[in-house]
């Protein structure tokens, strides 16, 4: 067979030349004489990669020197229940601001452990737009605002950072990191599964201002605090040095192709050629997203005919175009197009579509 | 260059026909033309590796239906915080045995959650031993009893599964997982992360006795509920997919290679033929765990000229065999012989041992 153009929304498609190169060391790495998912992480080479990966990643993002970049386990989830264990003191409260099925999901997840204060929700119009600015109700003394920077289920996404004012921005951007250049400074903490847009599954990174760090936050073990990270590097325990050997060769790719300045461009042209079908279809295909609001990440679509969705998602397989199926939350398709998402892939799925409405429109 | 012979405590070396099978399946997992690294963890491709993988566990370790097996993040240090969260009540009791370096850290990450007892502890004698089961001074009322089944730096390893009624017994399995045959009904929670026995690093497995399931804990983030994890087939968020994967391809091949019974002959040979030469240098090598404690999986020793260590790390090195420096907190050598290590590369470190032994002894 080969290898076809795979839409899913995370684990998502690596660089072709990421996977290339994690095969040719999988039995032996540089002259190790060992795979490196058998070395030490306390050893010289497996070091030598870590700080490479956090290097270039400081590199592609910009991270300021104030920021320190941990590389941990546990998903995008765990970071949501530890944010309020590290940053917020017991009982305080914390905003959240929901545009979609993820910031819920932290919500869910900081319960326990924060006042949780909805200041703003797009649900009610079902999660088609940002609450806009000037309707979110902040709490005075709150320990953070936390949004979700891009909805990977509903497929809408922020464009830059809201205005909070003293109180730290925290955001999921788990499905958008790297995609565009972002003002890291605007941003208390960042946080992001690295399955969609970073590289492999299995390691997480976070982002986060140094005197956050500072925080007493509420009782909690060692493995859950994030200055005991920061000070060991994120090798407080064993990290899952693989993934994170993964992910620097993805960062390296991803500075090697031209950084996020010239992934902010390919990104643009990729959503537009999406969204120019569907919204050029006569509601053949729908997306019901706010145009301002629409993801270039991911980007979920309705056939008019539900009747048509089997047999849309049968042939898009057979011609190579994989996982295009939407989130049960919403039915449906969904096309996810990140970085190592090729233009060409993009082009075949909106040339699949038009013909397909021809033929069955 | 060649692979070479890798004793690392973990990562640790994997082996070689499953690392060659993670090679081949890189780039494109049998037909899904796609790695496996890139699927859905929702998808069926990766719903079948995975519960395979459960399967093939459960046949190994020959866990009872009434046990549910979860695949986690985080690491064993994790665990040692989730574990009191998830079986103890606020303020209550819990027991500790301490017979190395990590029972120590399960401690630590235990005291923010539970009243901690140190039940008993070898640790005035250096952790040379296993504390006599008659000397524990058990908790009534404990939430459970923790002991480390095998102590990865002292080298100190329980024989069997000690008696303490009806109280749970929890057992860090980290490093002696899968080298013998064990029974698992004398306990009521045994975790391990998989890179030393299991497979690769980044995954965690966690066999736990459906009843204690049903027990309260403490206030704690979804993410933090065994119980949840075990109602979604350990996929809350999402999993660390390729590390399930080479964790599946590893119990097979142990599997395939006989099981634990023929492991644990092997492992009893590889054991004896490094004790065999330290106990036979007339103290040119020494090793002062009481022998009826001595682990079958990680041999600590010391060579009586400690100025002879880097001149014995360069020699092993230069000869193929890797990894042999001891943990900082301990010092000297330290030979890691999981299952994944053939007997034929114990052979060549004994011969060395010797050969060392007779050029500067």
């Amino acid at each position: 067979m080969s290898r076809a153009f795979n839409f899913s929304a995370g684990p998502a498609t690596l660089p072709e030349p990421v996977l290339r190169q994690a095969q040719a060391e999988m039995l032996e790495w540089r002259d190790a004489r060992a795979s490196l998912v058998e070395l030490s992480h306390r050893g010289a080479e497996f070091i030598e990669v870590a700080q490479q990966a956090e290097a270039d990643l400081r590199r592609l993002l910009s991270i300021p020197a104030d920021y320190a970049v941990l590389f941990l386990q546990g998903g995008a989830t765990a970071q949501q229940a530890l944010i309020p264990l590290n940053f917020a003191e017991p009982g305080q409260a914390a905003d959240y601001v929901l545009s979609g099925h993820w910031g819920k999901t932290a919500v869910k997840q900081a319960r326990p452990y924060v006042d949780v204060r909805i200041a703003a929700s797009s649900e009610a119009g079902g999660f088609r737009d940002i609450p806009p600015r000037e309707a979110w109700t902040l709490t005075p003394g709150a320990a953070y605002v936390h949004i979700t920077a891009n909805e990977t289920i509903h497929g809408v996404e922020f464009r830059g950072a809201p205005e909070v004012g003293e109180v730290p921005l925290v955001a999921d951007f788990s499905s958008s990191i790297a995609s565009e250049p972002i003002d890291v400074s605007r941003y208390g903490v960042i946080y992001a599964g690295a399955q969609k847009n970073l590289g492999p599954v299995g390691i997480t990174v976070v982002i986060v201002r140094r005197d956050l760090l500072e925080r007493a936050g509420q009782p909690r073990a060692d493995i859950f605090d994030y200055r005991s990270h920061a000070r060991s590097e994120s090798m407080l325990n064993t990290p899952p040095t693989w993934n994170w050997y993964v992910l620097g060769l993805t960062v390296k790719w991803m500075l090697d192709e031209g950084g996020v300045e010239e992934f902010a461009r390919r990104n643009a042209r990729k959503a537009a050629m999406l969204y120019e079908v569907i919204d050029g279809s006569g509601g053949f295909y729908r997306n019901e997203v706010a145009p301002h609001a629409r993801s270039r990440m991911n980007v979920p679509f309705f056939l008019r005919e539900e009747a048509l969705d089997k047999l849309f998602l049968a042939e898009s397989k057979a011609a190579g175009l994989l996982a295009l199926k939407g989130h049960r939350a919403l039915g449906g398709m969904r096309a996810s197009i990140y970085n190592a998402m090729p233009e060409e892939g993009v082009r075949a799925l909106a040339e699949f579509m038009r013909d397909f409405q021809r033929r069955h429109g």
